[in-house]
Parts: structure tokens; C-alpha cells; sequence
């Protein structure tokens, strides 16, 4: 069966998935970089920059995980880019360059669905207006029998996760206190009901967390 | 030079330390004993009972370090017990029975001062109407020399955080989503930067981290 999941979601210890003040320069806002220390040095992260190397440590194999088995993502369209209302063009085509890291369609949730987009390497944007359920159901379908990725941001892992359509979540949990921007937890008390909860520290001071549907 | 000390102090992953609705019957509310099943088997807090036995791995290494070195309390009012406003009568003597665990003097802010009582054990409750650095003043005073651990709850430890009098502060982050109820990191924003930040997990799933000031 196909599963649904989130990977590395990184959130600080107040529970913030980004800060405030979101623009062109700033995708976390005043987070800035802080969320994704831990990630950038990978070389999970630095293949999906189309770099060689990068570390080899357990955040990198944690890391690892987000892409074997995965045929589609769902992401919603504060990833996509910082625009917001109707589109003005098509200009905007992501924030990852011709060659964007995902290989595999991604449909991107707006309620101003515009052509779709195909990129180099194997992605191919698709805009839709659609419920949680309609975009698992076509993303699966695009999918062919392989996993779906919800992508993010905050609010659209925390819409899948209120309608009990995510499998396997992985959350890093950064040791900082961000103290404003978009939670993830917001409205998912006893999400941990659904879930069997593993957690693992890593040197960094990292955790990394995975509620995984028993 | 005698520390401020924070030890054994829960939040759920959404931060919250206490849930919604606090009652004689219900000390953290809606979350039950949810926040602290990680701490009930240890040796440590058998001991606080008066009970032989316990747990004796990495939780309790951990949770046992809230008692060493420490020469006085300052807890608020709402950890001493349920009720607001001022005293009816002075029955009320905390939730401890005659013989508490602290063995120290305890320093109880609140805005309605009482006669001090002497509990069995070595306890002694101060009540006093005073601002941080005067509560904690009067603390080391009674502490001979030796640190000071702020007992919670919630609002009196992120009191103590804010104006940054706490040395060591030791959080147990335990992976539920509590939704609602007292956060402990509301207004604390870049706390990590006065602090070095570790984390371990256990494999009760709990984190523990520590913020020590360098």
C-alpha cells in the first residue's frame, strides 16, 4: 500500500516550522537559517544542490530516507514560492533552479490553479485546487503505486495530519526558541494516539523524531 | 558562586508544561500524568515518596540530579497548590503530606503572604510577595551558599528565564501534542543563544535537554 509521509520537517522547540517576516530573501522569515543547520552540511542535502560530498553521519541517514519509494509530492504553495494571490505570470517556477530535487511530479495546492510546469530532470509542477483527499488521490495516481511526500509548509502538513492521511512524520526538533512565526502542532492534540513515537539525538543537538502509523 | 537551578520540568513537543483546567482533582489538567510517566519509575522519585526501589537507568542518572547542591526553592504559588486568591485559612500545606521532599527552606511566591510553616524533613514554606531577583535575594540567603532550584510551575520558571537569572535548565520533552494548557516558551525568543544546548533521548522516548549558561 502507498503510504504518506513527511521528512525532514524541522521545527524549533517552541514548535515554530518557520519564523516570522516570510519574503523572497527570508523563506523562514526571521528563522532564517536556523532550522536547517543541521541539514545543510548532508550529503543528502548537498546532491540536492547537484554538489559531491557532504557528511555521512546519522543526520544524513535520517536525511537519507525522504526520497527512496516516493512517487509524487504534495506541497502546499507557501514552499512554492512567496507569492501570494492570484498569479500576476507564470514566471515563478520554484525555488530550485531548472533542475529542481524532487524527480517526480509535484502537485502544489492553490486555490489559483494555473498551467502546469515541466522541469528538468523528471519534475513536473502540476497546479491544483484541491482538497487533502483529491490531491492524495490524484498524487497517488500520479504516483504509480509508490509513496507520496507532503512536502510542506507548516500548514499544509498540519491539514494532512488533521485528516489522518499521513503514515510516517518525520520532525527534527532544533534546540532554539523561535518564539514566532507558523507552528506545526497547532490543533493536533493527541496526535500521538495515531502514532508510535521514536525519538533519536544526534550530536548536533538535533532530535529527530518519527510517529509512524502502527 | 551559588546557581540557579530548573530540574525535571516536562512540556509536551507542542510546549506545554501544564494542561488546560487545573484542579485539586487534576494537578496539570486535561494532561493527567501524561508529562511525567517518564519520571514516576525512577528511583529518584520513589525516594521523594518515601518508597524504596525504582528505575536506575539514564532517566533516573538524569532526574537524580535535581537534589545535590541545592540549598533552597523558590516555587509559585500555583505549584504549592490549587487555590487563588487569598487564603481562607492556612490548612493548605502544599501537596507533599507532612513531610515533603525538598528538605530545604521553600520560597512560595504569591501576592498574599502567610505565616511561614515548618514541615517535617527539614522543609520549611516562606511565602512572599517579591519580585525575581528579591525572591531569589532572599533564596541564596537561606541557601547558605548552596544553589537555588526554581520548582515551576510554568509561568514562575519562564519568570526566572526572561529575566535571566537561571544557570542550568533542564527540560524533559515528552512526544505528545498537548494543544492547550500553560507553554513554557512563550516570550523567551533566542533563549538558546545565553546557553549551550545538549539533548539526549531515552528510550522511554523522552528528550532531555539542558541549557547551561557557558
Amino acid at each position: 500500500m502507498s503510504r504518506v509521509r513527511v521528512h525532514n520537517f524541522s521545527v524549533s522547540v517552541d514548535g515554530f516550522a518557520t519564523g516570522e517576516g516570510q519574503s523572497p530573501d527570508a523563506p523562514f522569515g526571521h528563522a532564517g537559517t536556523r532550522l536547517h543547520e543541521w541539514f545543510f552540511p548532508t550529503r543528502t542535502f548537498q546532491r540536492m544542490l547537484g554538489k559531491p560530498g557532504g557528511s555521512t553521519g546519522a543526520d544524513d541517514a535520517i536525511a537519507s530516507t525522504w526520497e527512496a519509494g516516493v512517487g509524487a509530492e504534495i506541497m502546499g504553495r507557501n514552499k512554492f514560492g512567496p507569492l501570494r494571490g492570484p498569479w500576476e505570470n507564470d514566471d515563478w517556477k520554484g525555488w530550485w533552479g531548472p533542475n529542481p530535487p524532487f524527480h517526480t511530479p509535484v502537485f502544489v495546492l492553490t486555490h489559483h490553479p494555473r498551467p502546469s510546469v515541466e522541469m528538468e530532470g523528471g519534475t513536473t509542477f502540476h497546479f491544483i485546487d484541491a482538497t487533502p483527499q483529491e490531491a492524495l488521490r490524484q498524487a497517488r495516481e500520479a504516483a504509480g503505486g509508490l509513496d507520496v511526500r507532503i512536502g510542506g509548509g507548516p500548514s499544509t502538513v498540519r491539514e494532512f495530519l488533521a485528516e489522518d492521511l499521513v503514515d510516517h512524520l518525520h520532525v527534527a526538533v532544533v534546540p532554539i526558541v523561535l518564539g514566532r512565526g507558523e507552528r506545526l502542532w497547532d490543533g493536533l492534540e493527541g496526535l500521538e494516539k495515531r502514532f508510535r513515537a521514536e525519538s533519536v539525538t544526534t550530536p548536533g543537538g538535533v532530535t529527530h523524531m518519527t510517529f509512524t502509523r502502527p
